[in-house]
């Protein structure tokens, strides 16, 4: 399983008056996380859609266990079990300190940029993924 | 069943680089939809608020077929089929003209706005909705 | 002088924890504004960017008097006075029910979508505007 | 002069179908900013707000000279020139790199959070401030 973690700190934008994080913020958290994941191995989704292949949302699952507050860190748990064929699936924990506050799951597709069709995911990507999932 | 539709023209701040509507920017959508859905019988989130009970995301869930674009007038149908008690569940469908382009759902809990701890939903909304759903 | 209404409803996503309408959205708010301003013409945006013109904004200044809060309709007049040529000045006054609650001014400029280099804005808009405004 | 500098990484979300972050972005940018400027001297927002102080925005203003864009590492510098009374004054200039590409200016204003009226700054932030500043 490919694994990575990264903080965000909240921004008072991203509060509701309701008093804690808005519930559609955490789509561009996970996001955010997906993307630092990635650039653990040496690619940039900036690179990918630069390389003529963007990566769309499918699907997008959130639990809230939890909320977060003004100011908090969180911390994201980016999860990858499978390789990557035409659709990338993306799980993740949501953490406030020790505490898991939210978890989510993420269904990417990989379409050319000209033609928005599906195709098959980079193998730069399936490559680097295979040193930390079995096929 | 309790069935609304909601328009909701795309605002270029919605959009991102990909060219169509940013899929973090629903979760917005289908909240002013299920708002716009309460008024219709007279019945405002702002006043359940105001009375001490809040509604927080437990769950959310989307399923994207095709994008909107900026400036495209899309069509939410809020669906409620089951009566609220401690919960209450929505159902939408997303459609640009007659174009079926997305789906969710959206699990919400009544909470005491002090307490932050689940309570029933107010007599008043579940009585409402009552007239259009079997218990 | 150019002028302009549109009403625009306050979203749960838009407040902070100040539990008013966050000064971050305002910007989103009056670029609704005036692009609703543009279609009463029968000239919109989304051409405008077809036609492989855009209209970046160089500046933005807002005041802001009395706060909005959730679920509010606000009133936003878009003001054009001066005829535009590569720039396009904007001024927007925005009203709760009777009560002026801030201003707004914006700058943008007309590019080359390809080159995005200035160059002058279509004479279609400027001829359309000149019904309302002495050059 | 009181000076800080934050690093902010663009998020696809904050981009839009310009390709570039949309301006709307840039008040939550230098909200982040300043929060974090004050969080050097060991004070933060989120306490201020807890110590029964509010911080609105009464003015902002942007100037853009040139864009950012998705992923990028953006630096912001806060500055503060003049100690605060019952209003506080920011500056702020926007890097990309060495480049200068926008600048930007607040005025808050500090109001007690229960009457939301106007009261005079904590003297806590004064003090620290004026470790910096000249009165």
């Amino acid at each position: 399983m490919f694994t990575h973690y990264t903080n965000i700190r909240v921004r008072y934008a991203e509060t509701d008056q309701m008093g804690v994080v808005y519930h559609g913020n955490y789509p561009a958290y996970i996001e955010e996380a997906r993307t630092d994941s990635f650039r653990q191995f040496g690619l940039t989704y900036k690179e990918l859609e630069a390389s003529g292949i963007m990566m769309p949302v499918l699907e997008m699952k959130f639990k809230f266990l939890s909320p977060a507050y003004y100011d908090d860190v969180i911390t994201i748990k980016t999860m990858i079990t499978k390789l990557p064929e035409i659709r990338i699936f993306f799980d993740f924990e949501i953490y406030k300190e020790d505490k898991l506050i939210g978890t989510a799951s993420v269904v990417l597709v990989c379409v050319d940029a000209l033609t928005r069709k599906p195709v098959k995911c980079p193998q730069v990507y399936i490559d680097k993924l295979s040193q930390f999932i079995k096929a």
